[in-house]
């Protein structure tokens, strides 16, 4: 009786959403603070004091009715033009309030693109490991996901498998910088390189190939790193990005997309977004966070807080013998799973109730991944627990 | 480039939505105040202050993290329960936390249902007039939205036009209680012949049909008149709800589903409607509003103000020679047009600076739509365009 797309999803719901209400029931059970649920990226630090007050300050001093009422789909002109000006200001661009979409979140708005560009059949490539729901985002629209192994060396993008995977029926090409799960930064070589291959092979099929870079952690990044602007290297490139990490503001759903104008067929493509918007049933941002993050564009979370976290977690981890990528952004860290079936690994921890994610989640098995976005102490107290799973395993 | 499923949406945007932006322009050209825009939906009447209150009081006394963070799909537990246990003290209902679903808006609610339900093919019944949204939402998962024609002597559903018109392939039947654009109830006797259709048809071919009750207007309604509980009727009902109207947030985007458990297989299209919540990019209401939403759930918009509007536009109106529907819910005013294509007394009325929206975009030409949720001063000021319009259409 439900639609057959989605009986496979029932029956095989999305792991790292079990192990989030698993890991609220657990809390319940042995109690918050003795269960380590390193499972979802559901930031710990809370947002800014500035959310705070701007909210305060806009119930005082604006009329409800504009508040919390409609605006054009796209979101209000103010605050896309307040963002437009932002990523002007700090990446060297010269986007317009034409340029941004403001959507539900980061996932509202890959789905908004997708929506936009692909036809049944159309090919999206993406590189492992990778947020599986890309691929339930692109099966939406019924187009087929197409994942570049890892290179395990560097989990950099493998640009020859993609020159060998774009085919005629390539829509888009996503991207997500810096990456879930491994907290590594594509760097501008890389950048230039994807860039390189598929200006190619626009030309060779006469095609039009889309980047969708999906950004929320493009603010996360640790010292020294920084992540390339990828409109500034590819011209038909659409940006999604989401406040939920920086900010804090995981539940409240608002993010935006940036379309440049020199993406090809600009106008029509940023009505199809609007549209999309419209019809998938967002309809618009909510309306009162869109003026929130418009003032608070300049805020961000404590970095610090995550890098003490990442620091403490990957000394020591180390110490014990695990093999682990060292992350330059987001809040999350890879780490090889000591036996070779990493499902059993995630299980065994769960025992010292410490909940990790399989790598398998993320087309990489092997592997599992750990979202240090949780407490100093959440890290602390983990410690006993990783060590005798290290010597239970031998490693 | 664009899909080409989208190519038709570009080229013919929603009428109702380039209105409104033509309005704002409007508005800029010669004043708010000399512009009379009943073309959108968007409540003038303010959130009731507890709104306000309550976000303020939110902001003090809850955590941030859980305040702005991630929760189950489904929502907040304890918020799906007072929605349950305000529909139940107010419907005589039996509903837990379980039968709540918590959407990004309605909207975002009916594309979670059809996500859940359709496969590609299937058919949904609906009765002209009606939101024309209806129509891309059900295309979204590839069905057919299959229309019925009005009864423009009462407005309310042709019943037995729904009995020729279910076939085997027939998935589910929206309906719009009261009614988006007429302003009509349908009436418990339409519901009970609705639910004896289906039950009927569903026993003759063996499948399952599910009601989407589209509630959005449920709480807005005029002096004596009341909406059945459509679950109390039909066991296979999802009901989709928002706040827009009522509590007057629409640019909030946030409602809920209810499923009952009566339901066919209610485990699994529970589990299927909370994971098309989180493919589809919602992945969950806005979590400020769902708390704000919970503790305002008694409170509702200001009737008496729409009343005012729909009794002052209603006599004028009639006065001047116009046919029109008495509405005895939502704030439309469905008019019937003096001359004969709908659009061209569309056109005349803006040249006075009044905006209606064409019933060709409820399925329903020969009638334009009219939104009282404006001012009572925009209603009145309106008055002498109305009266000079009729007179230069003599009617």
């Amino acid at each position: 009786m439900i639609s057959s797309k989605m009986q496979g999803l029932v029956d095989n719901n999305s792991v790292i959403r079990q192990m989030f209400e698993e890991g609220l029931k657990m809390a319940e059970q042995f109690g918050k603070e003795n269960v380590y649920d390193f499972s979802l990226g559901n930031p710990n630090v809370p947002a800014p004091q500035k959310v705070r007050t701007t909210i305060e300050r806009l119930l005082r001093e604006e009329d409800p009715t504009d508040l919390h009422g409609y605006m054009s789909n796209a979101g209000f002109p103010s605050v896309r033009k307040k963002i437009a000006d932002s990523l002007n200001r700090r990446f060297d661009t010269d986007f317009k309030e034409d340029n941004i979409l403001m959507t539900v979140g980061a996932a509202g708005g890959l789905n908004c693109a997708l929506k936009a560009l692909l036809d049944p059949g159309d090919e999206v490539i993406t590189f492992a490991p990778f947020f599986l729901e890309y691929k339930n985002y692109v099966a939406n629209y019924d187009g087929k996901l197409i994942a570049i192994k890892p290179d395990t060396k560097t989990f950099q993008p493998d640009i020859d498998e993609l020159e060998r995977a774009v085919t005629k029926k390539t829509k888009a090409v996503i991207i997500n910088n810096p990456n879930n799960p491994t907290g590594v930064i594509y760097t501008e070589e890389t950048i230039k390189r994807i860039a390189h291959v598929l200006y190619k092979k626009q030309e060779e099929y006469k095609t039009t190939i889309f980047i969708i870079s999906d950004e929320p952690y493009r603010e996360l990044v640790y010292t020294g790193a920084s992540v390339p602007y990828i409109t500034k290297y590819y011209k038909n490139t659409i940006v999604g990005y989401s406040f939920s990490k920086t900010l804090s503001l995981p539940g409240e759903r608002i993010g935006y997309l940036v379309l440049p104008d020199e993406a090809e067929d600009y106008e029509r493509l940023f009505q199809a977004l609007t549209i999309a918007n419209r019809i998938l049933g967002f309809v618009n941002a909510p309306s009162l966070m869109q003026k929130v993050v418009a003032e608070c564009i300049d805020e961000k979370a404590d970095i610090g807080y995550y890098s003490k976290n990442r620091d403490l977690l990957y000394d020591a981890l180390k110490e014990y013998g695990y093999e682990c990528i060292r992350p330059e952004g987001a809040f999350y860290m890879f780490i090889k799973s000591p036996v070779e079936d990493e499902k059993d690994f995630v299980a065994k921890a769960k025992e010292h109730h410490i909940l990790l994610v399989p790598g398998s989640s993320f087309m990489c098995p092997g592997y599992v991944r750990l979202a240090y976005c949780v407490s100093y102490e959440t890290c602390l107290n983990s410690l006993p627990g990783f060590k005798k799973l290290a010597e239970e395993l031998e490693i």
